[in-house]
């Protein structure tokens, strides 16, 4: 499996940073890729003292993207795939270098922060050979797959409602004016998006329920407030959903919530049964065919399917968590860039978040904040 | 305590009914109440089979319930207080009957089908000396005593997020074809009024939110849908709250969502903590301290107030249900009768849902309607 | 279903009781009986007292139990049955009074603080043509018989596996030094028995894996211990069983495990499958056929069989409790004295603990005690 | 972190094998170990094989673990740690050829078959300057640190009783005879040892209810049982417990409990408080202080220490599972073997199982093994 691991670079991810560490450990679990390359800060010595920190190579820590990209596409062993954990505002330029040389991208969520970026990336994918993963990990949760699969088999019949909400607490005081580095650039419209809670986990939810539902979203309906005194983006939103084809969803996020760390929680309802999953539980899976008792389906235990277990790693009751999920969409990204290497297409089960949701996620976000400007009007998507 | 009973009338509740049955063990569970008295049915015969059943005198049961309200003012031991448990367009008519003659009522809900017969019978009341109880009976529930008291105390600072949902799955299919008499009259708007899940259980849910969170609603946001084909009222709705104040909400509630019995969930969120209960699991409520762990109230137990307590019959860890919550709407109304009889007016603790939370639940109803017909504008209540 | 209730007196459950209350609501709930006689107090004052909060008729109330048992005997209308809610050292010479005038016995449980007395008592009933009824309560939740049919019905296949415990706190202090009266009695030897934790709530424990299984006892070995100083009686038990046929088996009980209110729970596995139950969540019941998914079945709900619905009366969803599973005892006891009126027996589905499980669960008390002085050698039973 | 990543060997954890895959990703998780060379089989074209999967060079993959001792030994950039993954049966002999010439161990629980052998390992770790560690993996946890720390700072004041238990279901019926590895060699005495379900799953149990209390065992009294027919080791252990200084416990373990995945739940209570934790759900921790609500404290989250903090990842609410506890051990060991190089000792706060948990588990094993036979006497430890 390690044999040809993946060259892989990073842009941001230094030491200040929370989310780069996630997908280092993201990109070794499975053993498919190897860290060679990266632009840990924009100032060369931070990047530098981060590379030390990593074990790379001085020579191959960079303090500027751009360089880093030209001379990595340069190198006979130049890197195959650039991780990309900066704040929402710079994905697109970087992802921009690394693609237009045939580097592949594997991005963090949201796409951008703003509509405009978000298109003018999907363009540039569009152009590129290169692969564009977009890490929405909820989605690489082994029960996530096993929920998406019943429901593409009919299990549930016709979806009717779909309830998803993201609910946290750690904006419940104004954090952003105490000098911590995640809440600033989150609640920072320059550098987040004109979205809050509703950019940072709010699309989390929306692409979760989209990728287990398999609808498409029609319109919505958003009110966004900022209950922190002085904060410059919301930090709750209540959304109302109209998928295509008639089903009603309901979308909750917020960072004001006491009581909730990264509840992420998802509930479908259709004609033929329901299926409700949590992600702070997230080995389990509720499932009640209508009329019939509930019944539990945990990862690679009775009653769980292929989906659920070619993302699995361990038994049943051993549970699996965040950093496995995350890997997961790692190791899709690597199959499908292992397949690319051989000039084929990776198998029909690989799946991972691409650039088309990342567009679907920032248009998503676009409208919640229009409806909610407009005081609560339907907007289409 | 049982010395001097309620002498008490039933209207509804014969044979086939549910909710009557709910209403006399309520009625008798602390020894509060005495039925001497009934209408059981709008057929004699019937009327007469149930009294029976019920060990009630023959010459007290009656086919109508005007005559019986004409008979038992005039009787020197006649009832002094009505349980109304007919479908919802016969509340208002029964009800006025009775106030007009002194007799207090305890009605089902919600208060009336119409919005019209609601400001009707607000009137009556307005004009009656007798009480009106609504037998919105979660609030009768130990902690949900037990949150209201707690935000009224401040523990969770300035509300600003209240999230209410009520699901059910028993009318994902169109069981009002098949001769069932609960899907019957709950799924046809002559006889439960425009909204269908939205006033069965919805306005149990607003009711609830309202009582625990002390709020006032301002203005609502609808989208319902009715899931079964043919179909004449709502079973789902989707409907985004703002309260007088600032607070925001959600309300959720279905009859067409598979795995859920009588899944009435409160979540309440404030500057300085939050509170989440459920009603199938009612004796616990969970209170998280912003910063601090969550913590676990039980009924009667460790960290529970008075509030609960004086609702509380068993120690804690042994479970008080539905029909203690619901007893425990009877037993404030007892309260308040008593009071009434010497003249007074009762504890200052004694709270019971009334004839103004009733109308709130109608309007909150016909708002929902409104808002929804218009395709989810904010509709003001 | 009232006419006819059945005349019922009490002895014990004055104003300082706690049980006294609890069956005076379990007799009432169904509208089975009415309470019309009380010695319930050893003081002719209190028992006045008691009964004038009862609204019961001052000629009826006893200072003295046998002086009731005489009168009540000689009335035309006297008490068909009698409630004994008193200390375990009372049970046997109250029963015996009753018993002898042919008057039903409704007695808490355990049967007796001393095997001798048990024995004795069992004579006394083989002796009479009254019923006895013991209160073992928890066989009486809905979910609990569910449990019973399943494996009666052979859904477990052959037992291996019974774990069964019931975990309290409450007496984690010195509470009987303070003047808690509850805590007093239950910790003096000369009144509770030679059994503390083990009589009080260990004997609830054996009876509900008893009558779920279908097991009998062979042989066990005790650990018991006296925690907290000065205390007279054991306040947490350790029993591994041994049952007919070759289950096995363990039992926890403790007065002394903080954070633990009544956690009494019931596992139980065999070849086939595992059931699971707690009591403090006592309208589910977790049900796993082996190699197929946890299962979730619910009060009344899908998969729920005949045995729980005799004896459920709200819907799913709408959680009973504590009260409504000891008003089944009393409505099966209620259905066997109304046979026995009529000269005939109960339908079969009506189950009840009777003086066969009393003597048993004395005896399981007076063999811990044995085992546990041996220093833990295995005791028949 | 990375630098100087250790030289990690691997015996055992061949293609066939489950436990070796969860060694290697535990030692790549936090990049501290490199995996370099390995007798993954006792055959050397498997082992080449296995090697081949690995990305490990062949000449570093040998079919005799004697072979690649000596010879890594030499090698100047020679293993400095081997992890002994292999039936535990063959731990003994293997980590003496390693610890022989001063390479560290990581061996996988529990630590021999039988008490001879753990007796002489124990002299070879004494004899050798090399560290060993045994992955009673579980004590990774966090929120298991949490609570030893919780127990040693006093919060529970003195320790009263012990409940540990392990439910699994996977050889409820005879797997064995199917051809299934795990189970042919966990139910082979020549292979496991006396013990079966004891031994690989009781060890576990005993290991982490000592290390989380503190406690030492005095003596214990088992009843073993072998449910399947034609079982050579039990499946199924019941044991009550007798700690030094006064405490009491009992442990389950089974593997014939349907229902069950690996169901390992500790529950310990004191003069002061309670702690409630289970490998399931393992970043929550549920404490009672005696007297106050139950507090959940979750994994980072407020009221959690520096002692789960130190083994922790990401945030509370993003759940870390069973690979990332696994982790903390290889972690603990690196710290330990980073000292060593040093010629240092690790920071106070690092632990890990070592030899002497090691025996004392071995130890644990016979004596159930030995009170079972005797019928259930009380065996000193």
């Amino acid at each position: 499996m390690t044999e040809g691991r993946i060259r892989l670079g990073m842009v941001g991810g230094g030491r200040d940073a929370f989310i780069g560490g996630v997908h280092r450990i993201a990109a070794r679990l499975d053993d498919h890729y190897e860290l060679v390359a990266g632009a840990f800060s924009s100032t060369e010595e931070k990047s530098l003292a981060s590379a030390a920190d990593l074990g790379i190579d001085p020579k191959r820590a960079y303090g500027d993207f751009r360089q880093m990209a030209i001379r990595e596409a340069r190198l006979k062993d130049g890197i195959e795939a650039v991780a990309i954990v900066t704040p929402n505002h710079m994905h697109a330029p970087v992802a921009k270098e690394f693609l237009r040389r045939g580097i592949h991208v594997i991005c963090d969520k949201p796409l951008t922060a703003t509509l405009a970026d978000a298109k003018s990336l999907v363009r540039a994918v569009e152009r590129s050979d290169a692969l564009f993963v977009l890490t929405h990990n909820y989605t690489g949760y082994p029960m996530v797959r096993q929920a998406r699969e019943m429901i593409a088999n009919g299990d549930l019949g016709d979806i009717r409602v779909v309830q998803v909400e993201y609910a946290q607490d750690w904006l419940s005081t104004p954090l952003e004016t105490t000098g911590q580095k995640q809440a600033e650039w989150r609640t920072d419209p320059e550098r987040t998006g004109a979205g809050g809670a509703i950019g940072d986990i709010g699309t989390h939810a929306y692409n979760l329920a989209c990728f287990v539902s398999g609808l498409a979203l029609e319109s919505l309906c958003a009110d966004l407030d900022s209950f922190v005194e002085g904060r410059k983006v919301d930090d709750n939103a209540h959304v109302m959903l109209r998928f295509d084809g008639g089903a009603k969803g309901m979308l909750w996020c917020s960072q004001v919530a006491p009581g909730n760390e990264n509840a992420l929680t998802l509930r479908i309802y259709g004609a033929k049964g329901g299926l409700e999953w949590t992600q702070e539980d997230p080995n389990r899976l509720w499932y009640t065919p209508l009329g019939e008792p509930k019944r539990l389906i945990t990862r690679n235990g009775a009653g769980a399917g292929d989906a659920a277990a070619r993302l699995s790693r361990v038994p049943p009751g051993h549970p699996e968590g965040y950093l496995e999920g995350f890997a997961n969409i790692y190791s899709e990204a690597a199959a499908a860039i292992r397949a690319r290497r051989d000039g084929g297409t990776p198998d029909g089960d690989v799946v991972y978040p691409d650039i088309h949701d990342g567009l679907a996620g920032v248009a998503f976000v676009d409208a919640c904040v229009k409806s909610s400007r407009r005081k609560g009007g339907w907007v289409n998507v």
